[in-house]
């Protein structure tokens, strides 16, 4: 199987759950436990949180909250910041966002949704005009997860607090930390992140925040873990292949970036431009490539696709009544476009020949639905 | 070494782990995703949710939310079901519900805690006095996790409804699921279980719910998982991991308690009754003992047990400035018992050489300590 839907999901590093195996094996005692072997879990916590922060932030500035996924990261962010006036975002935000910015209603909150670009990234000064006195916290995706948009979050950042210094600042990082330079500024309050987009395993996220940025409020409540903001048995063997997958991840990121990026070009190449229409931007991440088969549907290219060997992703998998993408829509597309979406999205472990095998799929698989 | 601190977490299960590794390592699709590969992931999920229903009450009638811990799914539960007047609940509830419950005045929701009797069970008389027209939500733990008293859910939440039929029954079934005989009855609305309690890993529980009740609203928003209940990527391996070890312990489940409750009582006939007071009472869990060593500190004696190969657990780690269980002093104790609490727990991997070993050592500890 050729696998290129790694933006819904990575196949977990074989050498981080080795790595991690001792969770399940020796060491599963509870973190709490005040015990040694207890001790010696937490001790691989410290670790794991010293190394994910310092890998995107400097340590004395910022610190981590395990969470159970990206999604819980961003909710206990949005549901701590926004708590009166109103909360801004993009209309190119991830579910986990956009879906908790839609509750805010019922909590008094008014949410505010600037529009995107057509390469997925937030139409800034729109964005900025929608910031204004009441305005309690502004998120904005760094990587889109659609269409691999990349957003200057720390610029972003930067003039919302100018515009209102008491405003807290959210980026949802998932589809960035890993994979693109990240570098939090003393501008970003909260950014989210999880272990599955990168090689780690599914069940573990975390909400790296500013020290300084004192709204955090727990979103679970319990025995106290995670200094009383995120009550719940930690999930041992989650964070250690979490820790193992960041170190292999962002020892290669810029190497991997790189040949990535030749790699996604090298497949737009390979495919025939009469069939298909570019959504991905050239400056975007490196890891995807979106592209549609107009007038097609992307749901039977990806089956079909599937039978001849390789996995892509279509727009983002929706429960509302639009078959469609609600973030491509965003991007201007008519619905010609948007049903025949199909995201290519990569791995380090992606290979050249992976690449030329799958531009031949999925060539082959639009050109037999066009005859058929 | 000797675990005895299986309340506190378990040893995941070697057929267990065995048995979910493909979706670690071939079936690490997204269950979401729509060709084949993810679909297979999905059913996998469909199959553990009617497994664990159906382990405890009748699956026409009740279903499953997959959590991310036992946690998560008592948070819930309360912050769906107590969302006006009062919601009573009892001083011997773990954390998950304790301090929920006492969140619960932020959100204009008046908590009531009943007293417990000197061997950890509710007071039921007292409960049902603190239900009233205006009582949202009663919860009350199955099995409390420091003394291992068994509370009567059925016969308390038939009576909690008698007084008031819309208030909702919750309980946290965390030390009760996959240990003791358990049958959902129609006046209990939620129940929350753990995975790592019963040789699942952490980062896994669920809430199971009456269908009837309809009162049940996401905590995490996003990308409307679980029926739009818990949004969040599906933890799949450690969902497998809890299907494959909830399979295990009910296939054994009255035989395991049956013995269980032989070698506990066997553990407390070879302790030297000079030493401790015995907390936990005799028709209690069979997986649990809790001792006192009157005027001694726990924590230093399970210090010393693990240097001697024996892990056993304290009254309940807490962060607040009493060193000792808020549940064990609820039960009526004074400082030189609360200090000296104890706690042994079992698994069905649990041995009667081990317990004969650990009672040596439990009593040796004991003895030098009052010499020293």
């Amino acid at each position: 199987m050729i696998y290129l839907d790694n933006a819904a999901t990575t196949r977990p590093l074989a050498g981080a759950v080795a790595e991690a195996e001792t969770y399940l094996k020796e060491l599963y005692f509870n973190p709490s436990a005040r015990y040694h072997g207890g001790a010696e879990v937490s001790r691989m916590l410290s670790r794991a949180r010293e190394f994910l922060v310092g890998a995107v932030a400097d340590p004395a500035e910022f610190e981590l909250i395990f969470t159970s996924c990206g999604t819980e990261a961003d909710d206990q962010a949005i549901f701590s910041a926004a708590r009166r006036g109103n909360a801004v975002t993009t209309a190119g935000e991830h579910a986990a966002v956009f879906e908790s910015y839609k509750a805010l209603k019922n909590r008094g909150v008014e949410p505010r949704f600037a529009p995107i670009l057509s390469d997925g990234r937030v139409d800034e000064a729109a964005l900025l005009s929608l910031v204004d006195e009441k305005t309690s916290l502004v998120s904005v995706v760094h990587v889109n997860n659609e269409t691999g948009a990349v957003n200057d979050i720390a610029s972003l950042a930067k003039k919302v607090k100018q515009k209102n210094p008491r405003t807290v600042f959210l980026s949802d990082g998932v589809q960035a930390f890993g994979k693109i330079p990240v570098r939090l500024t003393k501008e970003i309050d909260f950014y989210s992140v999880s272990a599955h987009k990168i090689g780690g395993v599914k069940g573990t996220g975390a909400l790296i925040r500013r020290k300084g940025c004192t709204v955090l409020a727990p979103h679970i409540f319990g025995g106290g873990q995670e200094g009383g903001m995120r009550s719940g048995t930690e999930n041992t063997f989650g964070i250690a292949c979490f820790l193992h997958a960041a170190q292999a991840k962002f020892a290669l990121l810029r190497a991997d970036g790189e040949r990535l990026l030749a790699l996604r070009e090298r497949l737009w190449s390979l495919l025939d431009h009469a069939l298909f229409t570019r959504i991905s931007p050239e400056d975007g991440s490196p890891y995807i490539l979106t592209v549609s088969a107009e007038g097609l549907r992307g749901e039977i290219l990806q089956r079909e696709l599937w039978d001849m060997g390789v996995a892509v992703g279509t727009g983002s998998a929706c429960s509302s009544k639009k078959p469609f993408s609600r973030v491509i829509e965003a991007c201007g597309y008519g619905e010609k476009t948007l049903y025949g979406v199909l995201r290519m999205s990569f791995s380090p472990e992606t290979t050249a020949e992976e690449i030329e095998h799958a531009a031949e799929a999925v060539n082959a698989a639009v050109r037999a639905r066009r005859e058929a």
